[in-house]
């Protein structure tokens, strides 16, 4: 049988949908010899082991079956409370959390949930890669705003009917955290819209000067995510929550039951364990990190000092793919490009989520490719 | 804040979209003092302990992040000669496996990638209630064919433009298997009118009488959908496996990047181990639960025998809503409805994976219900 990919009708949203660039430096770094990864979007540090005990305990207590939808009741209350102790939302309830299979699954959610055909997102720039993705799938239109963007700079979108915003702070790909007049701009306008103000936290205990504010502590309609994958190194094991008003719960929960069923069992019980493991060394060791990173780039690069997550986004005057065609080739360093974060060809993405050998060589490397 | 649900406008796709009947006979089992549940859709013994060993050594080694998208290498191989060995597939080779979380996220894949608005499917019944629902959010439009169908049946479809072809066998909600006059001439169908052949064989194991085939052994464009969660009782676990062209498993792996990401990474570990496990003694457990309801129910309803999967599909003279109302209230007996499986309001589903006594509590009740 021939196979050309022609022999296929694949559905019209899917089309166009790419192989993702990370991935892509994800294959490229298993096929160098001892490559400087600057690439990798997660954690270099393993699961704490009280988590993998838990999640040792769990697989031999037999919690092998189909959880509830929404998640083991211990779950969802042990994340209310976090919402409520270190998120300061002080309407968080159990019923207002769905525990999901990761963020991914949640942006699958949702966007299936509420996006039609035709509806417009607003999205904060540079912005996660996945965000336009599912508003290419679900037919919906993508404005964007600088993350620099002042209060008054949405006065623009004020008559627009927004459907979606939608942000990361901590940022990926910029480390940027919003500040608080930013996330009360942004509120404002979804209430004005009458759009889903959807507020991206992965990265949320990745905040080196204290200067993180959940949306949702202020705006109680906001819709929160929360991911474990990062914080507690679990990318792997696939779990996540969503904080919302109770009626989009349901219909999110209502959508589970025909997707994903329920989030992993196990990982649910070691999701427990890990919301109370303390996480403030290996957030000490990034802030380091963070800080060497800055200080050995920022007379080669024009670059903004990340504040959170496990990034710098780096201007360079070549195109991305060209610059990092040539890092690998002379350096064997593996890069991000910026265009799948940001309407331009001319910045990368680091990650100094790395063992301090790696990250020397790679900030060396940038500095040589910089000036040569 | 007031939270009707009409201030949350939902997307079109979901409107409709109903919370299973099968949940809600879960929760009823919550809230019964000493209930009859023949209503669980998930296999009563407990994991095998070497399976479960497999997560904790996984565990232990620190597994915990993102695998390749498309599954870890070693599953992947072990999958296609699970395909080559024991469903006689010749052409399975671990490119044309993708692995997913859990067979409800192959059918949200394979949906999403598959199916444009007005798409027509013709799926046979009775059949899993999650295909209508899939086929709604996608917008498609079903046409049925009975299980019971001759390969001259099919003629009425032969000149229609079908996009996808869909069955369970063993079948959930009726334990039918199609034979392979009936397989052939639905792969005959597909070819004709280009359609994807869909084949749900997550029931493949729970085969009484030796009667399973998998329509890809003899039909090469087949994708083939095959879980971990039935056989191994890790319903919980989320891992399952898609078998199809190349070009069909690239889309679908693309896709999942931008959903799931990948399957949890200690299920993955798990299923390597699982496909070494020998579950006949389980199997033999549920055929002789199979003869036992057969024998005792066959005088009392009309009722075909089940040939795999753990179910009886039973004909009523009720409506099944009215009783379900009846068996709960006066038996404390929980059943699944029909009408979520069959266009006909006059049959219920019993599970017979249950403990012995719970199994015959249970058709003792269904016989007096009979002729009361």
């Amino acid at each position: 049988m021939s196979q050309s990919t022609l022999e296929y009708a694949l559905a019209n949203r899917i089309r166009g949908l790419n192989s993702s660039a990370i991935r892509k430096a994800f294959e490229l770094a298993g096929t160098l010899k001892d490559p400087i990864n600057l690439s990798i979007g997660q954690p270099h540090f393993p699961c704490p082991e009280n988590i993998i005990e838990a999640g040792v305990k769990a697989l031999r207590e037999g919690k092998t079956a189909y959880t509830l939808t929404a998640g083991i009741p211990q779950l969802r209350e042990a994340l209310s409370l976090k919402y409520r102790k270190e998120n300061s939302i002080p309407y968080a309830t159990p019923e207002r959390v769905l525990v999901t299979s990761g963020i991914s699954s949640a942006f699958l959610l949702l966007f299936n949930a509420l996006l039609n055909e035709g509806d417009e997102c607003l999205v904060v720039s540079p912005y996660f890669l996945m965000y336009p993705e599912y508003i290419k799938i679900y037919g919906g239109k993508m404005h964007t705003i600088s993350e620099n963007f002042k209060p008054g700079d949405l006065a623009q979108f004020r008559d627009k009917r927004l459907k979606i915003i939608i942000f990361s702070s901590p940022s990926n790909p910029t480390g940027t955290i919003l500040n608080k007049e930013q996330l009360t701009s942004l509120a404002d306008l979804a209430e004005r819209t009458g759009a889903y103000l959807i507020s991206d936290e992965i990265y949320e205990k990745f905040d080196y000067d204290k200067q993180f504010h959940s949306v949702g502590s202020f705006y109680e309609k906001a819709i929160t995510l929360s991911g474990f994958s990062k914080t507690y190194s679990m990318t792997g094991l696939r779990l996540a929550s969503i904080l919302a008003p109770e009626p989009i719960i349901k219909a999110l929960t209502t959508l589970q039951q025909y997707t994903l069923v329920c989030a992993p069992s196990v990982t649910q019980w070691m999701g427990i364990e890990a919301l109370k493991t303390d996480m403030s060394s290996y957030i000490a060791d990034y802030r380091e990190k963070r800080d060497f990173v800055y200080e050995n780039l920022k007379d080669f690069y024009e670059v903004k000092k990340s504040q959170g997550a496990f990034y710098f986004f780096l201007k360079i005057k070549d195109r991305d793919e060209d610059f990092i065609g040539r890092a690998v080739k002379e350096k064997g360093l593996i890069l991000v490009p910026g265009y799948i974060f940001v309407d331009s060809p001319n910045y990368i993405r680091i990650s100094f989520a790395s063992e301090w050998d790696n990250l020397k060589r790679g900030v060396t490397a940038l500095r040589e490719l910089a000036v040569a």
